[in-house]
């Protein structure tokens, strides 16, 4: 569709031109009103859609880079929660100006992640605007694992470790201070999360329900229960942390380890008993499903543990 | 994926109440990571995405409800072109704030489209920003009708009028007056485009090329001739138009028919002597592909037209 005409900015570069030049790879079929996809038959799809916004969900330090990386590894992590085999991609794209090195960092960044997941970029738009991101994904499983069915009995999983995102954050708050060589690890796992793509397709049969952690533990677990009309208790000591978030002080580390989101981690429940797949992320077992309903936590010895944090919430008031 | 906390903004709803309230109907099967899709064994499906930022894509002085309308059926125009039948659809959505009044025009203007067409809401996103609709609109068809298709001596055909909506916006612009009447039917073309999705669906098997006017005439004539390695005349006394359009002075008729964008009328192709389907939308057959590349003008005795316009371009320096 059309810009006003009267809102034109100079710019160095045409739309088709810049799609051309970052965007579209031999094979790709970019350029008609529509993508054409061939499903595999008797296949389910799955399609994931997120859309970042500069300075609510990655800060304006971020290199392009990490940013082309970010935004489709949010998406993929959408898949792996289901279960699928990435496929293809959709990408729009408000720019405030077209610049090349801008451009091609993000294209490197943003391909990088996609041959890795052999997925590949089909469509899109591009437009002038204030930047956002907004990638749908599309994949393809035998049978998609869902929220809904976790079982009272069931063992709660989580793979890798949780919180160093949101540890980053607070340092790039001031509210923290790091050694330079944690600080880079934490930030690392904020600007390029890792997306369980491999976990999630190893848990199909596994799993009997999954989700992945992107808005914190507790709003992310709670989405699980209430989907699967059941409760859970949690281990608050084998909640799984890298050994910089171990040092800080006990507040710090729970509001990083159940609040903090951007996690990108996997969090599944397994009937006991069941052999889980072998993956190269570490997992963790750290609590049960429950009959009575809610989330209740549990310290080292057992006991209860109030807690007043929980998930994000796009346009919550605290 | 978490906003950065230290960014909250209050706000009076909150994101999965918005959602649930405005956006959530009875078994959409929104809100599990990745909505879950069963294609139609045999069929291809069509994928359409389409960003829309304010000041640039619409006028702050739209009203929710037409841009409801609007967002929706730019990406139904999309699938129109390629002759597919709507069939699902996701929405992200950024918002400067959680607006109820707003959030239920726009939702009304939204689904009243929708229902229309028959295709459902199931995923999406939402989060605070800058006014930012992106839509991800899905289809089925037999077999997909392409840009690439249009053979020499096939005619050129489009439906409806053109360049009403470039009319409205010169209105808007201040640089033309209407009465009233004729202003407002301006303003609806350019507010509440009429997606031309039974007419694509009737044109599978009778349109060798097809695409859907958002660009321009020019540019997205373009397109098809690029696309297919041939060239085109077009009788520009043969392009259909309002009565106030042709009231107009030659200069300004011709922008707004050539490069005005925001028809959403279908443009396509046809064999000469191919009956064309019956349809409740008028057709006019305005000029041929022909051998020699590139577009030529022609008025109404036969002349060469030379025309300095072109299509949209995002990122266009004019």
């Amino acid at each position: 569709m059309p810009d006003m005409p009267s809102q034109h900015v100079p710019m160095p570069l045409g739309e088709f031109e810049l799609i051309r030049r970052y965007f579209d790879r031999p094979g790709s079929g970019i350029g008609d009103d529509c993508a054409l996809l061939r499903p595999t038959p008797g296949l389910q799809w799955l399609v994931s859609t997120d859309m970042l916004v500069e300075g609510r969900h990655f800060l304006s330090t971020v290199s392009p880079q990490a940013l082309g990386h970010k935004a489709l590894a949010v998406n993929l992590s959408d898949l792996a929660a289901s279960g699928a085999t990435p496929r293809v991609f959709f990408l729009a794209l408000a720019l405030p100006r077209a610049d090349a090195a801008w451009l091609e960092a993000f294209a490197q960044g943003l391909f990088a992640l996609a041959d890795e997941h052999g997925i590949q970029l089909v469509g899109g738009d591009t437009t002038a605007g204030p930047l956002n991101l907004c990638i749908t994904a599309m994949g393809e499983a035998p049978r998609a694992i869902a929220r809904s069915g976790a079982q009272v009995g069931d063992e709660i999983w989580v793979s890798g470790v949780l919180g160093d995102a949101r540890l980053a954050l607070e340092v790039f708050r001031g509210h923290v201070a790091l050694e330079a060589e944690a600080f880079a690890a934490c930030r690392e796992r904020m600007e390029r999360p890792t997306p369980r793509v491999a976990l999630g397709q190893a848990l199909q049969g596994v799993a009997s329900s999954c989700i992945d952690l992107s808005d914190g533990l507790i709003g992310d677990l709670g989405h699980v229960l209430s989907a699967s009309g059941v409760g859970a208790t949690l281990k608050l000591d084998a909640l799984p942390r890298s050994s910089w978030l171990a040092a800080q002080a006990p507040a710090l580390q729970h509001t990083c380890l159940l609040t903090g989101g951007d996690d990108y981690e996997l969090l599944f429940t397994v009937p006991p008993g069941r052999p889980l797949p072998v993956v190269d992320v570490p997992l963790t077992r750290i609590g049960r499903i429950v009959e009575a309903p809610g989330l209740h936590l549990r310290d080292a010895q057992g006991h209860a543990v109030a807690f007043e944090g929980r998930g994000f919430d796009h346009f919550a008031s605290s």
